[in-house]
């Protein structure tokens, strides 16, 4: 354990746990933890953890038929960019650790949406993310950059 | 710009510009994107702006004469561990950017700190993040756990 | 296809239909090629090959009961260091794109061996290359040093 | 040292020393091995010398006035796909050392060259090895393919 129980926080754990998302659908990711993803204080290097959260938000939407290509294609869209992650780390995982990301969606606002994310190794959790991401289109006045726009109903109903 | 600006936030600007910060040393890490940085959308993939924030806390230390090697050896630590990583991502660096991560102390705890990180493009502030890392000794009870214990007053010092 | 069929070479390709190879165990390590693998061309940045060549290369060891940590406690070796690897790039593979890694021993030397790694794709060979590992113990003469000693017949054996 | 003396090769050096290369521009890409690049035997995890081989190759362009980008545009070519990569691993690097990628023209094929890369570190050779990239074009028959063309000759100039 290298995270002590004196480090603060929790206001994911909330998050994870609150009334809402045991209604949501969950992605698990397996992830096996190679040699080349610790470091030498034979860990996994903590950038790796925000690696597999992509992957898992990616494969998350492709679990519930929303492919990103597809909304890409349907939608305009450009993607779903990321405009913040987080994690704390609660405790370490080491090269062999065959961990799960399990992911869901932590909260739908208007135009953006957090991706939950916990790691777990052999039971325990040993990582706690989000990614917020926006759901946009080019811009009218600028199509160079974006503009975030209401998120359909449909994609949010895809979940339930 | 792929970060539209009613996504909310300015709780890490605050923290940039508080009253305290400006006391304090700032370490800039120059990094050129490279091709293999980025991903198909043409943008830097964002788990590597956490591998530069890890490379520029270590050179942040190494620059007020307080390299991770001799902490470790003279304190007994077992490195910084890191607690809690977060990001905004307000605007996209691409390949051949030629950028800046101003790292500078955020906040000392009493045993944890934060640690800030500021990405600058052509002047503009494209992601901002923190870090916080913890000082630890070997639990007295079990040498394979960590223990948080208070940060040596030198060590902050250091950075005044 | 991006390696046009005149570029020459051929040689890994008789090194892995060689008379003996076919009597030797393969493993066969599959991967899911994700978005941060992928580049601006849209296609894998090729030193990830590399990465999964080296993860295939532990697991190979792993499936014939011979993990390295293991290999390192009762023969002193530190690992299997690498001394040379090679890949020619047939042709590309992209996001989603579930590749398997096909690894087999190419050729037992008296200190060194190859791994040989082909990558397929849809059926269709994409990348062809190998390792050269050598087994090692510290210098008598210098404990800092390695040199290099015969490989155990054991270890040959179990790959047979 | 891991790589011992008697692990035999030596083509690359004769390669690097030949009689054409030293008319040949070469560049020098300093680069810093930091914490994330290492493994738990704390040395340079080897993809990663593949991803610098790809830095200083894109570099080594851009210093004599051929960004790809414009190579791209001017010549119809895809950017300069890699059609194989080899490197031998003499000495091991380490975190914090200073290293150097020196990159030069290996020799001109019709239409694929050789680029050299040789990692000096502390002046010592730490790793050598060469990159072959081809000049193509869209295949008259099939768009989606590329076939090989000839490098047109004021391309080679421009390293004389």
């Amino acid at each position: 354990m290298y995270a002590p129980s004196d480090c603060g926080g929790g206001a994911i754990i909330r998050r994870l746990t609150s009334e809402n998302s045991f209604h949501l659908k969950t992605y698990r990711h397996n992830v096996t933890v190679h040699w080349g993803d610790t470091d030498p204080a034979r860990i996994v290097f903590y950038p790796n953890y925000f690696a597999w959260f992509d992957e898992s938000a990616r494969m998350y939407f492709d679990s519930v038929g929303l492919p990103w290509e597809k909304l890409m294609e349907k939608y305009g869209i450009p993607g779903l960019p990321i405009v913040e992650a987080k994690a704390k780390f609660l405790a370490p995982c080491t090269f062999r650790d065959e961990i799960v990301i399990e992911t869901s969606i932590g909260k739908w606002n208007d135009k953006t949406f957090e991706l939950n994310h916990a790691v777990l190794n052999r039971g325990l959790r040993a990582v706690e993310g989000y990614e917020i991401r926006v759901w946009t289109n080019p811009h009218p006045d600028d199509p160079k950059r974006l503009k975030a726009i209401p998120i359909p109903p449909e994609i949010r109903a895809a979940f339930e």
